[in-house]
């Protein structure tokens, strides 16, 4: 009998790690999230799989590295033959639902190929990574009325408080307006203080967390895995009152950034710097506008989670429920010169990772910080399957149970680096400024303690030397001293693609006894 | 409007490219196919993408390479989420059906996954790797009355001839007898010239023939893509009278071996040097006694095709219908000191390719021979989906089209090499003497006029010069001096295998375009 009875998984969107007290910020508070690493271990060493929202929660949600779930970009559908977290906690007797953002595209030529209806339930399932769709909302991009209200819960709860229009979730939750009423719109930077139209208790992060209590409420005591999915930090990055004026410019910390890293850069890095988003914030009024917002969404989804957690302290859940705190990828920030996420620094492509492990086993673990060993988004999935009983499929997936960690185990050959892909084929301007084929824009990302190695389709790789250039300033990739590292790295990369989980039809145990299958009893090959 | 209106898919299983008469078999004559030889192109230069029957044939089947499509070794479903030839096709509004061998196996957990019922015709579509079972049969290894009866109509044909027991495959079809009419069974190779208990016109071949001309027959005048897939000259080599005694020890081929191909052979060959069936093909007696009987199965082949040309000449189907006439990789026979297939050598990857299109633009070509361009299984998808006015998908397909060549363009930038895969670790056998985990024992064989290059998981690459080695005889695998060429090579297969179309969720068209989709209409990142 497990310990773990339910799974309570917090994300939140381009939440970088060191904007929360317990990662070191120096003047953002986050007391309740603090709160959760005491209780549970926090990890000083956790990295996504991806830089990019989508291919990086594909990550989270199978288990699998980027190549092997080949959801490679934002928008891009998860093989119709993938298996998600749903697929292995469903059949445990768990209710496995989505509160909040997922990125999940349904891949429906394959659906519709196979004759699995995308309105049915295992459609419906299929087309939200395994998640049932308790409230799924991304945000809602598009500037005009074609939103499926039906399918945009939070969008149909702002119509009915009032917020109408096109497009409530823009106007209303994500918008500002001036003295004279004008509308702000989020999606300029430089409107970022003004307090979005809506107050506290409508906005996004509020809906969600409340979502989330109501989705217990349902439950009772029946199991589930609860994937609590903030939009929030990420853009536009408007916070409603008092988030919008709780920090100042006097709280924005310089940006990680050094001249040289624009003296001859890497043609990508380069291209990136020219990006609007790097322009905008490598601006320091910029930063002082925006940047404080960013701090109070983050601010308040610490007290949303405080009302949260209190919730689950009187219903007794932190007696039988994993809590997961975790971000899909970090956000520049102007850090390197450059805006928004993507690429490979670890401002980006280290995160948050806070577990809390309920069972007695995990005790002596609690209120400690993991600074050794290295964990992935991949890690999640199995160590879920673990907690609650099931085994780990292990033809499938890629990750490590952290359960040997939670319980203060120290693990042998543990992982020595983590793994990021990131494809910027979806990035029209570098694309074509590089003259590279939409196929060949591969990015791969090694880090180990002392090495982080980015491997580039067709370009000279990246080199830093973390332990002398912990910032990554100083990139390598170019100098002749280090072709040997080089080579070594190249060959660790090859030699990690070379052993992804492709072959998912035919586990070790088939393989194995294949000649033991009644099919085969009468069969003889080669006797004289 | 396409000048092809129908496909015959004709496949042999285990047919060596050199035994027709066509391809220069001394004393095998085999009239019919080198008459369809006649009226199209022969490619001397056509390479399967496995030298086992289910990878190879699923490459055929997808138009993609082994590690694309996935299903590495016998009995491996086609995971969910490819597309075969049926689902090319069917669209075009083609019937597409098999009649024999297939080696397709059902992903049943995916199926069931997403609620795809296998008894329903898509579930049963995607079982048969997206062909209608029309007349499936991949004989009978099983040892007892397991046979699905309703699903293999060639037993059922056989029972209802009074070929009872628990396997009138193995008994009567694939049996001898002594002059006691005790059953010699055609698992013994001593039994092969014994004739097969059943008159020819209820053996293997003959029936599927029948199969295919009633298949035709229902057609009339709708159009179809039939798969006509026998499974001679594959084991048991039992040939029904009178062709278990058409040729004889004197019309047996010397095996093509060298006896320095023993000394100190690369751990793989040595392993397999030792599995039976090289044991028994490298003793001559038995030789003699096999091959003979072999060689009349391909005859009986090929006297039942020339029955069914002629069915078609009355039905005026030389005038709208393309065949291809193949193998799904060839029969080492106790060449290289080894027999059965799997491996690498020329002997088992090379096979015959013969396409004829009754379009007019073909008739340049007529009657040629193709020493030039490299072709493969993988080109047969795309080629037809061409002939028959549809559009190629760039972003599954790997094969390319023979259309070019077959009416007689000089192509640019054609191939250069040839790929086949194979992975033993289903050779229990080998791996287990080799101390190989099951996930890695791959080979990859990339072969171009000059050099065979073949990598190997956990073991150094072979290496063979075909130009002074055409028989290769000399492995230079181990050669200090051919280090270079080795380098060189271990680049050229990882650069191919880096290019393979894994991501098949998100086209170019979809990646180039995504920003002017509706959905994104209202976004803007970065503006200041």
């Amino acid at each position: 009998m497990a310990d773990v009875k339910n799974i309570l998984f917090i994300m939140c969107d381009q939440l970088r790690w060191d904007y929360l007290s317990c990662y070191g910020h120096p003047t953002l508070k986050t007391p309740n999230i603090d709160a959760l690493a005491q209780r549970g271990v926090r990890f000083n060493r956790a990295h996504v799989q991806s830089t990019s929202c989508g291919p990086s929660r594909m990550s989270y949600y199978t288990g699998r590295y980027v190549q092997s779930h080949r959801a490679f970009g934002n928008f891009v559908p998860l093989p119709l033959d993938e298996r998600t977290l749903g697929d292995y906690l469903r059949p445990m007797g768990m209710r496995v639902a989505v509160d909040g953002k997922t990125h999940a595209e349904a891949d429906i030529a394959s659906m519709r190929l196979r004759g699995l209806d995308p309105q049915s339930f295992l459609g419906v399932l299929s087309s939200e990574a395994g998640f049932e769709p308790y409230d799924r909302h991304d945000g809602v991009l598009v500037d005009s009325a074609h939103e499926d209200l039906a399918r945009n819960l939070y969008t149909r709860y702002l119509k009915d408080q009032g917020y109408g229009g096109n497009n409530p979730w823009l106007a209303f939750a994500n918008s500002g307006a001036d003295a004279q009423g004008q509308v702000l719109s989020g999606w300029s930077l430089r409107h970022a203080q003004s307090p979005a139209r809506v107050p506290e208790m409508h906005s996004e992060t509020a809906y969600t967390t409340r979502r989330a209590v109501e989705f217990m409420k349902e439950q009772g005591g029946a199991p589930w895995c609860l994937h609590l999915s903030y939009i929030k930090p990420h853009w536009p990055y408007v916070a409603p009152s008092p988030y919008n004026s709780i920090y100042s410019a006097s709280d924005v910390v310089d940006a990680v950034r050094h001249p040289t890293e624009k003296n001859n850069p890497h043609p990508i890095l380069d291209s990136y710097h020219r990006h609007e988003a790097s322009v905008s914030f490598s601006n320091d009024e910029m930063r002082r506008t925006v940047i404080p917002v960013y701090m109070g969404l983050i601010k308040q989804i610490d007290d949303q989670l405080g009302e949260l957690f209190d919730f689950m302290e009187t219903q007794g859940r932190w007696g039988d429920t994993m809590v997961v705190f975790c971000s899909d990828h970090g956000d520049y920030l102007g850090d390197h010169h450059l805006g928004e996420k993507e690429l490979f620094h670890d401002t980006v492509s280290k995160t948050p990772m806070i577990i809390y492990d309920p069972s007695e086993a995990a005790n002596k673990t609690r209120g400690t910080v993991n600074d050794e060993q290295f964990v992935e988004a991949i890690d999640l999935v199995p160590t879920f399957v673990e907690a609650v009983g099931a085994k780990v499929n292990p033809d499938r997936l890629e990750g490590l149970s952290l359960l040997p960690l939670l319980h203060g185990k120290t693990p042998t050959n543990w992982r020595e680096f983590v793994i990021n892909e990131f494809d910027y084929s979806f990035r029209t301007n570098t694309r074509i400024e590089l003259k590279r084929p939409i196929k060949a824009c591969s990015m791969i990302t090694l880090r180990d303690k002392k090495w982080k190695f980015v491997q580039c389709e067709g370009f000279r790789p990246l080199l830093f030397n973390l332990l002398d250039d912990p910032h990554e300033f100083n990139d390598l990739g170019a100098s002749p001293q280090h072709q040997e590292v080089i080579s070594h790295y190249s060959l660790k990369t090859l030699s990690w693609m070379l052993s992804r989980k492709r072959y998912t039809t035919a586990n070790d145990v088939y393989v194995r006894d294949w000649l033991k299958d009644d099919r085969f009893s009468g069969m003889q090959i080669g006797v004289w």
